[in-house]
This record gives structure tokens, C-alpha cells and sequence, in this order.
């Protein structure tokens, strides 16, 4: 995932444009199945258009003597995002109206756009700001802002249930690690893991634009969505190797968010939960009133919470292979989850005599069961299967992760102990609709 | 409001009589609408009994020589409430049974009543009683115990709806200031504040003497009230600057109780909670089985918990005009929030575009929105206006208070971005009982 | 009870056998009604079979010099329970691999069982085994393993109402005190306080083997029982003094676990809660999926948590006459707060006048009425008695014992203040259906 990572970084990613399509055909080539979407400038969406597509070739800053003194080829972020063209020679006062930099952090190009109001501008470090000089500068940028279209890709992997699980990653930043490159390559893992082997699931996964991306993709699929998904996960800021982080759906007690807090308790030590209020990426549109999915996410260190974040400084060096094989692992194992989460029933009544199975020790000592932890969780699942809890909810209530609950319930579904009672979901109201069953 | 106090505190109120009813002409005059209604002695009210009217001329304890050492005219709690009048010569063992004072606080004249219960007494500070000498004395009561009437004032102001909100506040206690002259007249200055312009829901607000007033209210409107009282607050203890006190309903619950916390949480950073254990005035009735209405109380110090409480130390130096501000702009805060307690929904799939409407920044930077917070209150308002959650509950949700939240949301109401779904009330069955709506 | 417990401690208790049948007969002299049940060897009961039935005589290590080394006729215990017969020489090699000891306790002998697989062996001390010598060694057991039966003791004491209350306890462990032989001792006990009058409720008690004991139980009464039971409670670990511990059931709020909570509340300080995670002895059968009775424990040191648990350590030292008689008292508690168990409701419409019923002081003074804490207690039972709270909720409601309300209660019932709703259960549905009322 790191060499992929290392790959996609350079390429100038925006709203629309080349460098988020060709960003878009190197995971194509991983993903078989994946189709690219495009979607005309000026298409209605809800209450949004598509804009025009940016493409940007260069830029600079020179001085009179023609000395470059910010340079678009540097690094992308020079330019403000969806910036219109620009060829002229200004004054010092009137180019400091199109600068951004951060006194803070005086070594940092802040990353900063402006996708509905046409403006131009540069970002660079404030070092290379202070260090200016009088002017005249003359700016150029050589950017088009006309009818294209938006781009983005849908990995749609039909299983044995038409109940579905959606995977939402976005390809709209230039050259920033943590967030995002590192959501498009952990999710592009998970595909691959996915499609692997037959599963017992549906998967809907997409690769678009942040807010206007994920709008689009609503007005287009929100009914049949609604219908079908009982969880999803938006997959962003997960290569850094700090913390993980938890961010809920607004309801903050879906399938998604049951999974996502048990995965992560037993995955990591700690977590940082946040609220619904903290969101910032398309779990505000998955989240939104009237399209209700139940989207939670599972991060490193989330946006808007580390000092490099949209900044210069979320580079490669911020990611790590182990902080993507953290999170890629956290993810693998809450599908893991979802996949396997039926409801359990014991099939017996009073505890099964587990000794003439082999299953439990047929000597009786005071310290013998406590220490044979696996005979202990067997006892348990028994006594929790009563077929109102789904394999999170019996995992919970054993106290152990439901990784090591699912070979213990299918040694008890062999010996005839156990039943599946459906394949539940633990969604309620909505998941039951999802299922047509 | 200090004003009235200062005017109001002289006057001996008691469960009936003159006082009671000079108190009340008073609050008459500044409130058009308002009608005073006589109970005659011996009407029966539920469970009890209005008792005889009492009135008191004066009282006094001189000894041999015809010095007076107790008398009423110097502080109307010297006489005990209800007392019956005597005129004779006791010994001093015998005027003994017949005094309270207390030794723990030697100063104070201690506040003691009979009212069902045929006695005459004397209330004095602990230095007069331990200064009183041998005896004889001769004790003089000038009161009366006859047939009259027990009296109340009803304001009852009509608005949109039927649906109305109850404040209630008592008028029996002799000169003491925080319980209870702050109670009338807080209650008398959110009366005229409400008078001042067309209101949404009804108000029913009522003077009464404390425990036989609501007792004999409730048993002429309690089935009315039952169905349209969707809050209601007993207005005491409500004019000094100590502290802020909730004391809750029984089911603590309540459209009353949501809007008294949530006012309280913010109007002021730390207020006192109490349980419906620590009831002691009207709410007592208001809250009682098979009546049930949603009271609850917004006080400064509680009854019972302030060292002056139920004495001559509770006078008008407790209070103050800045302590009765508080408790005012506390009740017209929950009163207005309850004007405007709509239950919300957005209108738009997904975010709607803010930036084209001029509410939100068009240039994206970093810390950008998070600074800009009247944004993120519109965002937040719009992603939990699901149409579920009344004013309280979407304040609660996005962490403002309630009477930041009400001009956003007519912002985005003008807009078109939200709409009001109804005018929620959000008492439960109980509430929407109460609309006939 | 102290005395009982030393009869009882020297028998040689198993899951079957003459031990067994000496122990039922000895409390079915003091308990009328009692009656003993035989099951067959080899009778089915849900997933398992009762065992042949066991008796021992005798069993000895020996050495060479015939001098006896270890012999069960010092401390039954140093048999391991349902040994096969064996005489015989071995070298020390053999021995050892049926010997059983612990070495961080070397001066206890542990209880050890083989009830389902043939075995024979012998439990010493630490001490004992380290100084056994070389060998050769004769051992003998002198045991039978036939065809037989188990045996149980119930006694069903017919009251009022069908519903009843399950008191179960067991009589299959060998000379050990606080685990087991407090527990059929202060069952005794209850059963015959239950004895010496008509009750409301119904009581089934049952004095079994643990776990094949409590499944044959239920193999053949759980029908009936699910629909008749209302609280149960397994007695076990009732005999020290270190502390107090509830064990629930596994939904943990049934009728059991409300009235277990509420009396160790009130009874002791402080108690440990632990989980049904925790669970250990016929709880495990009651609370099994499918079975789902009521039933929680109010043990004193729980069984697993003490260091002298399954060891000879375990003896009538352990336990006390007022550790007996303190978790006596709590049963005895629960049982009459079951007993009382009614929802009450208030009849009059507001507070009714305490005053002319002599039930609250006419006299009001600011610190009269909160000292007096039956006056308040009654006042608060007046306004909680919706109807909707049985005695318990009542109880926590006014945070007083159940059993200091009872008599307040009855006082208002007789005044007419309350009336009983019905004879609550307050345990659900499952409570309502088991009325058949």
C-alpha cells in the first residue's frame, strides 16, 4: 500500500480533471470490475451543479530580474485550487490579496481552494512570503476552467446477499498523504481482499470527489442505497501511526457504528470517539437528513486534529506501511464482522454436556475451567445465543472479539449446539427493509 | 421589580384575609385581565376544606409594668399564623408552650403557622425570649377565625393555540422576601411582558395561597389543564443572587423539565439539581398522582436549603434586583423557547450549497470554518433537523442554546432550507393529548 | 443453623449415593412436605444422563510397611469424587498421576471430581505428597459405581396465588462448609419460616445435586415453572461474614435481580456485584437459554473469589452462626418484599390532608416536618403510588427499604389513602403470564 501511495502522491488531484482521472486508471488497473463515471459540468445535483473541469499546467511567481519565486512544478499545492488563468504583472500590495501562508507554521503550503467562486491565488510557505521582496512580481497561471466533466469510480461487487456494504474513499487532494492518498490505497486493499473469494455480501465501493462527489453519486443511487445498505464506512486519514479515531453516523448506534466501536476496542487499546458534530468528509452527506445511511469511520489521526493537516507537512513521510496495515486490518476485520453476522440460537436446553464432545475437560478441579479460557467462551456463547443477539451484540456480551467468537460458534454449529437464526443485521427497521427478506 | 417587593413585603399575607387580598389588588392593577376570585370558608376541595378567613389588627406580650416586649406591629411574624385571639394574663410557664424562637439562630423570628389547628402563639428571637422576665404577662391577640372567603388571582391571556403554559406563584406568606414576595413579582413582570404583544401559545397564570390555593384551583380546572398544559413552572424562591436550583416533575421528563435544564445549563454555568423528593411548594399538587401536570421550578437558593428561609432574616436585604433579573430573564428565556419549540426538517438531499446563498465562505482554507461559527451552528442545525427533534432536543443536539439557534433557523427558513413540521411540543402523549391538534 | 451445619458436614455428599440421601433425610425430619425423589441411573434428562450411582467405604494409600499414608476415613475429601474401585500396588510413577495437590497451598486438600469418565484417584496436602516416600505403594478404594439412582429433595408449599418463588440449593459436595452445606441449611431454615404460615405466594424448594441435579429438575417441571415463576434465587455461599455478593440473572433485570439489588442495598453497606459472566453453579441451568427463569444470588463470598473455595480449608471455621444468619435475614428479606409485592396507588386527587388524620403535625415550623421522617416517608409514598411502581420501584422511588414502607402502607390502606392495584409482579411479561391471572 505505501508503494502505491508513493505513486499516486504527485499527482495534482482536484474537484475535476486530469490528474484525479489518471489517479482513478492506476486503481482501475488493480480493481477488475471498476468503471470510471463521467459526469458532465453543469449536471444538477440536489442542491448542487458539477463545475467546470480544472486542468492547471503550471504556475509562477517571478520578479522583475525573472527569477521564479514560487513554482507551481515545486509542489501542487502552490496554486489555489481551481484557480482561473492568470498572465500579468502585479504590485506587492495587490499580490498579497492572492497569497495564503501560515504564520504558525512558517515552513507549511497550506492547502487552499476556491471550487465555486472564481478567484486566483498562491499558497506558499510564509518563510518564502516574508522573503518576497518588493515587487513587481509577474504571476502566471496556466490553468483552463471550461465544460469537462467529474470523474469518479464505482466498484460494485455482487455477493450471495443482495444486502450490500459501502466503502466511500475520495481522489479530490493534490499531494497530501494522511489525508487523503492514504483512503484511496487502503480501500483499494480492501477491494482487492474483497474480490478475492465469494462473499456472502454485497459491496458498493467509490472512489469520488469529496462533497460534490459523493452528492452526485446520492442523487443517483440514494433509493437504491437506502434500500440495500446496512453498513458503510467512510475511509480517510488512515496511514499515520498516532492514534485511531472514531467518528459515528448521527444516530450513533447503526450496524456501522456497533461494528466500528467493537473492532476498534479490540483492535487497538484506545480510541478517540468523536460526534457526529466533528464530521467533515462525505459522512455529512451519507449522514444527511433524508439520506440516512449508516455510515461511521474508523481513522488514524483524523482530519482537522493533527498540525500537518492540509498542509505540505501530510506528506509521505506522515504515512507509514504500518499505520496503513493498522487501519487496512481494522477495516478487513469489521467486514469480517458484517459478513459473519448472523444471529445465534443454542439448540439445546440447559447447558450441552460439552465433556463427552471433547469440549470440556472431564476432570473436575478448582483452577482447571477458569484457566482453559476457550472452554470458558464456548460456556458463554451458550448461555448469550437466545437468538436476539447478533454476533456483534453475543461478542460483546461474552466480553471477547467476535474474531475469536466465529471458529468457537462454528465448532458449536458442528456439534449441532448452535443455530443461525437469520442472517441478521442488527440494522433493525432499516436493515430489515435493506434485506427484501 | 425590587420596587414592587419593597411594596408588597410589609403586607401580611396569610391563606386568606386582607393582606392576602391587598397583595393581590396590587398585582391587579399592573395586570389587565387579571380577576380575583373568592372562595367561601367551608367549600370543599378534594381532600380538604377552604378553613375560616383570618385577620389580625395586632398582638402583642406586655408584662405587669404594661411594657410590650413582643409585638406585631413591629414585625408581622411575631404573631403565629392563624392564631386565635386571647387576651388574658399567663404565667410565664404557661406563655412558654405558647413561644417559638431558635437557639441556633438568636435573632431570627422564626416563621410557624396553624392553620387547621385551633392555637394562639408568639414567634420571637431567641435574645427577646431569654430577655422576657418572671411574668405575669398579659397576652393580647386582635384577630379573627369567621366565616369569609379564601382569595386568588387568575390571569388567563389567549393566544394562537389552545395549548397553554401554566405559571404559578403564591401570595400567603407574611414579610419575607426570596419565599416569597420574589415569587409574585417576577411572576408579575413575565405576565406583563407576555401581555406585551400577541402570543403564540396560551398562558394560564395564577396567584394563589401555597398548598389549600393549587388544591382548590386544581379541583375547578384540573381536567382542563390536563389537556392543555404542556409546561408549567411554580415561580418562588426567585429573587436572590446565591445560586441557580431545578427542582423536576415527578417523571422529570417533561416538556418543563427539558426546557428548564436546558435554560438553566445555559443561562447560568452551574445550577443545583434537585429530586422531586426535595418538593415542597405547589408543585406538590401540580405533580400529584392522578393530576400530573409538567412542572417544574426554576429557582435561585431552594426552600428549605438557605439558613434565613421560614424567617424575619429573610427580608428584603436578601434580595435584589440584580438576584430578580436572573430569575426573570430565566423565565422568559424558557417561555420563549416554548413561543418557538417547532420541530424542524431540513428540505434538501444532502448539504444544500451555502456558498451560493452567501451564508457560507466561498474560499476553503483550513481554519477557515472552524472560526467562522455561526456557519458551523447552520451546518450543524441542518444535519440534525430531521423532523424528530423539537427546538430543545436540536439545540441539545448541536450544543447551542436554544435562543442562538431560533434566528439561524429563520434564516435558513427564509431560505427554503427548513421548515417547521409542526408545532411540536415535545411532552409526549401527554402534550399532543393537550393540542386537540 | 450453626448446628445443623455440623451435623450435616461430616457426610460424604456426591451427585448420588447414600451421603446424598443421609443429608435430604436429615432436613426432611425438620421440613414437613418435603418428599424425596430417586432418578433412575441413566435417565435422559435434555442433553444428559444420569450417572451410575456411587458409594465409597474407604480408601487409603499405604506403604510398604503397611503404614497408612493417607485415608479416607481422616477427610472424605481425599478421594476424588466418583473414583472407580482399585487395590492395588504401584510405584511412586503411577501414583503420581492420581494424585492431586497444591503446592501454593500446601496445607489444603483440593476437591476434585471425575463424575462422567472413569478414574480413580486420591487428594492430599502438599505436605502429605511431598513426604510419601518411594514406594511401592498399596492403594485401595473401596468403592461402587452401579446402577442406582440420584436423589432430590422438593417441597412445594401452596399459597394464595400460583405464582411462586424458586429457592434451590444443592447437597452433592463432600465435607465443606461455606461451599456447600451453608446452602441447605439457610434454605432449611427460610423453608421452614415459610412453613409456620399461610403465604400469599407459592414456594417451590429444591435441594439437589448441582448441575445434573438441577437439569433433571427441569427436565420434568420447567413447562410449569417458567409459567408459575416469579423470583428465584439459588443459595449457595451463604455462611461467612467477609462480605456480600449478588450474582443476576443473565438479563438482569428480572423481578430477582430487582429485589436482590434493593435488599443488599439496604441490608449490607456495600456488597460485589458481579456479572452472570460469573456465574458458576445452578444458575447456569435457570438461566439457560430456553429455561430463562428468574433467578439471581445473594451469596455472602462467592464461590471462585475465596482462597479456602473446593479445598478442606473450607470447614466449619469458615462459616459462623451470624454469617449464616446474616444472609439468612436477606432471604428472608427479599421473600417478604415478594410477598408484599403489590402496586399501589394513590386514591385521593392532590395531597390528602395528613393533619386531621393525626398522620402529620398541625403545628408548621421551617425544621418540624423534616424531622420527622415517617411524616415525609408517607408523604412521598403518597405522591409516588402511581399505580405504575410495585413495591420495589416504590421503595427506590422514596429511597427507603422496602420493608419500612410496608407498615407506612399499610397505615394509608387503612386510612384509605391507598389502595393495591394489583398483586404486581413487576417482572414483565413473562411475570404477567405466569398469573394466569
Amino acid at each position: 500500500m505505501y508503494q502505491w501511495a508513493r505513486e499516486l502522491f504527485p499527482l495534482c488531484r482536484s474537484l475535476t480533471g486530469e490528474g484525479t482521472r489518471q489517479t482513478l486508471r492506476y486503481l482501475q488497473k488493480m480493481l477488475p470490475g471498476m468503471r470510471l463515471v463521467e459526469v458532465p459540468s453543469g449536471t444538477r445535483a440536489f442542491d448542487w451543479e458539477v463545475p467546470p473541469e480544472w486542468n492547471i499546467r503550471g504556475g509562477t511567481i517571478a520578479d522583475a530580474q525573472g527569477r521564479v519565486l514560487v513554482d507551481f512544478a515545486d509542489h501542487n499545492l502552490h496554486v489555489v485550487g481551481y484557480s482561473e488563468p492568470v498572465d500579468r504583472w502585479v504590485s506587492r500590495e495587490e499580490l498579497e490579496r492572492h497569497l495564503y501562508s501560515l504564520e504558525s507554521q512558517p515552513d507549511a503550503i497550506p492547502y487552499v481552494t476556491s471550487f465555486y467562486e472564481r478567484r486566483w491565488g498562491f499558497c506558499l510557505t510564509h518563510r518564502q512570503r516574508e522573503a518576497l521582496g518588493e515587487g513587481p512580481f509577474h504571476v502566471v497561471i496556466d490553468s483552463t476552467l471550461q465544460p469537462g466533466s467529474l470523474t469518479y469510480g464505482e466498484l460494485l461487487i455482487e455477493g450471495e446477499s443482495r444486502r450490500e456494504v459501502l466503502l466511500s474513499t475520495y481522489v479530490c487532494h493534490p499531494s497530501m498523504a494522511n489525508n487523503e492518498i492514504s483512503g484511496p490505497v487502503v480501500t483499494a486493499a480492501l477491494a482487492r481482499w474483497l474480490l478475492s473469494e465469494r462473499r456472502q455480501l454485497s459491496y458498493r465501493i467509490v472512489f469520488l470527489p469529496e462533497t460534490i462527489g459523493s452528492i452526485v453519486y446520492l442523487s443517483r443511487h440514494a433509493e437504491e442505497m437506502r434500500r440495500r445498505t446496512i453498513a458503510g464506512f467512510v475511509v480517510t486519514c488512515v496511514g499515520d501511526e498516532r492514534t485511531y479515531s472514531y467518528l459515528p453516523s448521527r444516530r450513533g448506534d447503526t450496524l456501522a457504528d456497533r461494528v466500528a466501536r467493537h473492532v476498534l476496542k479490540h483492535h487497538t487499546g484506545h480510541y478517540d470517539a468523536y460526534s457526529f458534530l466533528d464530521r467533515g468528509s462525505d459522512e455529512r452527506q451519507y449522514g444527511a437528513v433524508g439520506i440516512d445511511l449508516p455510515v461511521a469511520l474508523m481513522m488514524r489521526s483524523k482530519f482537522h486534529t493533527y498540525p500537518e493537516y492540509h498542509t505540505s507537512l501530510d506528506d509521505l513521510s506522515m504515512i507509514s506501511a504500518k499505520g496503513l496495515e493498522g487501519a487496512y486490518q481494522a477495516h478487513r476485520r469489521a467486514l469480517e464482522v458484517l459478513e459473519h453476522n448472523a444471529r445465534w440460537r443454542t439448540t439445546v436446553m440447559c447447558e450441552p454436556q460439552l465433556g463427552r464432545r471433547g469440549l470440556h475437560p472431564t476432570l473436575s478441579t478448582r483452577d482447571g475451567c477458569r484457566r482453559d479460557l476457550r472452554v470458558k467462551a464456548m460456556r458463554n456463547l451458550l448461555a448469550y445465543a437466545d437468538g436476539s443477539l447478533d454476533l456483534v451484540g453475543l461478542a460483546e456480551a461474552v466480553e471477547l472479539p467476535a474474531w475469536e467468537c466465529m471458529p468457537l460458534l462454528t465448532t458449536l454449529e458442528r456439534e449441532g449446539l448452535v443455530v443461525r437464526v437469520c442472517e441478521g443485521d442488527g440494522a433493525g427497521e432499516q436493515g430489515r427493509e435493506a434485506f427484501g427478506e
